[in-house]
């Protein structure tokens, strides 16, 4: 088998020996370790009948997890944005108009798979780190009369919660559009009733507030949505996300369509067995418990959140860099003297915020009291006008 | 916090506890307990610098397992089907024309992943089961003039490897046609050379040969392929693969991009480490003589191989079903008395053919003699006419 290119060096790779984080940013949050261990259980086919019982288990979770009953709820065999792009990539046809939000990061997102997708995309001005105003979405709803409307809940390029869904949902409906809700990083951290609100198509990932690593991301559709999507004239221009397809392997049919992610399946079954041993609503409560005394510790100590207490996302705390301070220095120097992973701003707020998660399994006394800690004493040590000792009893008040 | 959804039920599931099963069909495979480990390692930041590192190691590792210089070579965050689509959704322009095989299932999936990235297909006649023959290729580049043309090195739809590649690889460039190869079923099992074949684009699944969990699957493009899809008119139909946007964050700029799968980079990782550690000829070796015994086996005890001899592909083993016999019964019965994974076939010949894998960690004599001794008291139970005895001592002789 001697061919031209036996003369390549094998490899030299040493065991994976990664550091040991405290994962505090955008996610991925902390794993709970109840989790890792799912991961590494022996696999089985992605056809055996034991699997088809494990799909069911994990969409009846996922259903709980979103607060519907919605029949089309399934893990997508890749990352949050794979999840995403199945929902636009379908719900969107050629000619279609979606009306898309300005106020973040993942709007911009939202707009280019619709683009992609065949879409004509208008847009409902906001500015980045204010939630849409229903008065607004309403009068864009109006003038643009598009087919879906897609909305931000939790934005975590800016930390800000949006408010009113059930408003902006049935403004979208009186001018018959399908509404596609972003709620990769509210699932399982704040609320969020997809059913109560009429929310048609909510897509998520599984690294954030559900606290597991990402490789099968949650994706829900109403059966209007799937209505449209399967009576779409022509094929949506992925494959390996085309919906109709992949009804056949999560629906009744059981049929092969492509080879399931099977171990992160069993991940995000495990972490969503975790959210219905706590409940859904207990688990809201915690992470605002929780983030809450991570807002009380960094406001404690002199810092300021970038959005107001009414749009205050729990899960990921914008908080803005005090002057003089570069933020990339202090993520540095956290990762490198306190193992802890926080992140700077992205795009209109890059270098004004620092982004603090507080998700899942890392939404715990430890990674709260730890990162406040840590924050103020590499802030001080630059020359920051902070109060760490404040800050941290702040915190410990706070979870009394 | 009360809705009306509040009293949708709590869903009670135990814990993870699946059969445990001894996988030799299509993939995926039985997966090595180091991987499995690596698996349950608690994960760091998809850009953290320790992190940047692990991608470089995987992609040197890919490098070295496709026999290829190519510094495009990355793990998609998906299965085996999303490298595909990756591959033909961005080297397939609007308006290109792409060539591909009819002698098997994956072939009628390029066509649709080509014609949804808005080109038109043409094809290469061949029967299922046969492989393509250069001559016929030519003829067909001759006549069509496509911009692109794929083929499938080893179909596990039908068990042929396609034998021959540098002949049509020199065909396809003398008609300027970029080359894209299923190395689905090859890569890591049977002898693949992508630099020396000239193959342009190659993907992979890491389910198969590299037994390794499916979740992020191996793709290598040369810079001439490279250059096409950094040159396009129009962005690719897909934001989740479209490698201009992940050539940021897998080349040397390393930005956001998407949230990479974490614990599946970690599981390729180790899985490509035991590439390195074997060797890769050693390990087409070890395939070549464990699917060896497995063939003598089934030979031995009366069974027909569907593929002649010179188009034997080691990690598929396609096997026709003899007179009488329920292919599916079979299956159920070796799942359900012996935890045993074999396939029925699929496509043009569903219930002809059992489909048996040995790949990867399930190259092994445990697994082969396993495999051949339940076969044979399956069979023998359902009344077919076969020698158990004889296929066993066939194995036990080719293992010595």
């Amino acid at each position: 088998m001697a061919g031209a290119d036996d003369s390549m060096d094998v490899p030299e790779t040493d065991e994976l020996t990664p550091p040991n984080r405290t994962l505090m940013g955008p996610g991925p949050s902390d794993v709970h370790p109840r989790v890792l261990r799912a991961m590494s259980t022996p696999l089985v086919g992605h056809l055996d009948p034991s699997f088809v019982e494990i799909m069911d288990e994990v969409q009846e979770l996922l259903r709980y997890t979103f607060r519907t009953d919605n029949r089309w709820t399934i893990p997508v065999s890749g990352t949050g944005s794979a999840a995403m792009e199945a929902a636009i990539g379908n719900v969107v046809e050629p000619g279609d108009t979606m009306l898309v939000p300005t106020n973040g990061y993942f709007g911009g997102r939202m707009a280019s798979m619709a683009r992609r997708a065949g879409g004509e995309v208008v847009e409902v001005d906001a500015p980045w780190g204010e939630p849409l105003d229903p008065a607004q979405v309403s009068d864009a709803l109006a003038e643009h009369d598009p087919d879906v409307f897609g909305f931000v809940h939790a934005e975590t390029s800016t930390g800000v919660l949006q408010p009113n869904v059930p408003e902006l949902t049935a403004a979208a409906h009186d001018h018959d559009a399908l509404v596609i809700a972003d709620t990769v990083t509210s699932i399982g951290g704040v609320e969020l009733r997809v059913d109560e609100w009429d929310v048609d198509v909510a897509y998520a990932g599984p690294q954030k507030c559900l606290s597991c690593p990402p490789g099968a991301s949650p994706l829900t559709l109403s059966d209007d949505a799937m209505d449209k999507v399967l009576s779409r004239e022509e094929d949506p221009r992925s494959w390996y996300l085309d919906l109709s397809l992949l009804e056949g392997y999560w629906g009744d049919e059981r049929a092969y369509h492509h080879t399931a992610p099977i171990t992160n399946v069993y991940a995000i079954r495990e972490a969503l067995r975790l959210v219905a041993e706590e409940g859904i609503e207990e688990r809201w409560e915690r992470h605002e418990r929780l983030a809450g005394a991570l807002k009380a510790g960094v406001e404690g100590m002199g810092l300021e959140m970038n959005a107001p207490d009414e749009y205050w996302l729990p899960s990921l705390n914008a908080v803005r860099v005090p002057d003089g301070i570069d933020d990339g220095e202090v993520c540095g120097e956290l990762l490198e003297r306190y193992d802890l992973e926080i992140a700077s701003g992205l795009g209109d707020l890059d270098g004004e915020i620092f982004r603090i998660g507080c998700m899942g399994h890392s939404a715990r006394p430890q990674n709260v009291i730890y990162a406040v800690t840590a924050l103020g004493d590499v802030l001080e040590s630059m020359g920051a006008d902070v109060d760490p000792g404040a800050g941290v009893t702040a915190t410990r008040g706070a979870l009394e």
